[in-house]
């Protein structure tokens, strides 16, 4: 049972933990989205998502959960009966598909499996072989898995036989490296909840000219609340207009967590995050356990651990969450009870690692496991001691 | 010029102030929406919004803005090529005709003009001349000109002619009443950031098990996001979930709003409405000014003000806000510089009206009308003096 005077920390990924200046910035007044005051917040929000998305394109934001980014995609890219191509390694690779088969596109599926990367090789030998594909879509970090995909390649792969490449990266972008320009990478889509420490409920969508273009020409019926042509149109008008009425307390938010981004250094917010997954999976390898994808050193979003087979997996998060007031998150789909997922996206430092890492060994020992107290902990420290970049989050 | 030490008041009907504890109940820690804690509070508002709407349906939320939840009514309603009615009245009523014409559908258009009413009478010409009409889209509030319509009436001549009606009560819901079983009206959407004292970034569609019937036997290419199936069998779940990740923080915001609305009862947050609009038009006549719509007692929600000829309307807001910090809105549209609007649905009460029409008397002073300075907050302070209900919004 949870008390409610059990001190509560958030391991998840997505919704994430949030700075304080994050969370306080929303108990201020609400503006209205026409005033100076909130246009301000506007612009400023999306200039500083350019920065974050490593692009010159405009990031077009949406008032919806990171699946309605995703939808965009899908909606303004695809045209029922056409081909596409899905490469997936994940459930959340597998809502491309879904997706897909909603707007009546013909898609092929290319599954890596749960746990395994899409390789570039595999996308190669598809794309060849398969007819001409103009859009693959595909995910940077496989938050149901941990995998981080290898998308500069995967992009230079998708370039070389003329498709356009869509990249998930609701859970990566802020962790992990996704320079998209710089990539060529045509269209990256994100949202709020994961590494850009804000609340879930703004998506977003970067898209290059080329893609912009193709949703132009798009025929048939299109989307509207999706429709990347008008949301491009009011934000690149002076002032920039939001077509819709935009979430205004999430953007007072994301201007604040984006100016911690900024305040920290985009690579050194990355080389945080490698740190925390280089700790935990020191601490998974000190333990015995398994990590369910590759031993991968840029898998730096989710750390997933497989349950070793004593244990009765289910239990684990709960017994977390009841017992030490940690909440981590278990296997979805078809890794129900199979694996855990301990996030590190976002607003983490050294210690939230080191407090989970302590608190999954008690619950393995509890639930029987043979674990020996401090062994994890004791790797992440060393990890930590001996880092040369900082280890805590910006305050 | 806007100084930051000038007081603001929020006058706009959305995005709408908030109560004190709605604002604060958001910087709170982050929740789970997996974890118990956040499963309660998205389960008690999914139940306190079927009181709000007078419903046994299940009331549908997305993570968008009220505009998202008209699509998914058009999306989940219409196929393409199939004839459509759109009774409007305003800006917000020919989003309707947009939403149409985005999926396809075959849409007439009976355009009552900006400003006045849909009269049933005509509803029902159209219905009988015009051929089979399976969906009538309309509006409850049509914020851009005040005007309120008779829903009651205009459901029973859709119905009278075998057509489903769908209402956008996007700004009405809360503020006037809309029982949406006792008058039969099929589908109520509407948005968190108006009567229902939310930030904007939740839309709300409640359809009648008759509408979701032809939501699902609806062929062809299905909206995803917004697919009324998919968020009511993860609604229908016990305990509730949604398909998407929610927008936490402002579910936090909702259930401590809704909680207001209970604790005020229906009745009495309606009641209270109605003495703010009669205040604003008891007003606006002692000024000699001109009310857009038509003299109504039911046009509750925002108050529509004709701009004298002397003075250039654009001028107006500007001043407002920039010398008295007091936020209202001009006309929209064909209306820009014609009208000014000021807004009283949700946390608003007789000061918040009494400041604003103070304010308006020594704007157009200012600007070269004739204008006797207190001559509408007399006329305002008569009308909350005599009444019998409360005037202030609740603690």
């Amino acid at each position: 049972m949870t008390t409610p005077f059990i001190k509560q920390y958030l391991m998840t990924a997505g919704p994430t933990p949030l700075p304080p200046a994050v969370s306080q910035v929303m108990a201020e007044p609400v503006l209205y989205h026409r005033a100076p005051a909130f246009i301000e917040v506007y612009a400023r929000c999306l200039e500083r998502l350019k920065k974050v998305f490593q692009t010159r394109n405009d990031v077009l934001a949406f008032a919806a959960s990171g699946s309605g980014a995703m939808e965009s995609a899908v909606a303004n890219l695809t045209r029922p009966g056409e081909p596409a191509l899905v490469a997936s390694c994940g459930k959340f690779g597998e809502r491309w598909l879904e997706l897909c088969e909603a707007y009546g596109a013909d898609a092929t599926h290319l599954d890596a499996g749960w746990g395994s990367k899409v390789e570039p090789a595999d996308l190669d030998r598809v794309l060849g072989e398969s007819g001409h594909f103009e859009v693959v879509f595909t995910t940077l970090s496989e938050t149901s898995t941990g995998v981080v995909n290898d998308v500069r390649a995967l992009t230079d792969v998708a370039h070389a036989h003329g498709a356009l490449i869509v990249v998930d990266a609701v859970s990566g972008l802020g962790a992990v490296p996704i320079p998209q320009d710089e990539w060529g990478v045509d269209v990256v889509v994100a949202g709020s909840q994961k590494a850009l420490m804000c609340p879930p409920g703004l998506a977003f969508a970067s898209a290059s000219e080329e893609a912009l273009r193709r949703a132009v020409d798009r025929a048939g019926p299109r989307p509207f609340y999706f429709d990347w042509q008008r949301t491009a149109a009011g934000q690149r008008k002076d002032p920039p207009d939001s077509p819709f009425t935009p979430a205004v307390t999430l953007f007072m938010a994301l201007d604040v967590a984006l100016r911690s981004i900024e305040e920290e250094g985009l690579a050194e917010v990355h080389a945080r995050h490698a740190l925390l997954g280089t700790a935990a999976r020191a601490a998974v390898g000190a333990l015995e356990l398994e990590l369910l994808g590759p031993e991968d050193e840029g898998a730096n979003v989710v750390t997933a651990i497989k349950v070793p087979d004593a244990v009765d997996g289910a239990r684990i998060p709960k017994m977390m969450r009841d017992r030490f007031g940690i909440t981590i998150a278990g296997g979805q789909g078809q890794l129900k009870g199979r694996i855990v997922r301990i996030a590190h996206c976002g607003y983490f430092g050294a210690f939230d690692v080191i407090s989970t890492i302590a608190a999954l060994e008690m619950t393995l020992r509890e639930l029987g496991a043979d674990v020996e107290l401090g062994t994890g902990v004791a790797a992440a420290q060393r990890v930590f001691g001996e880092a040369d970049v900082p280890a805590a989050a910006p305050a």
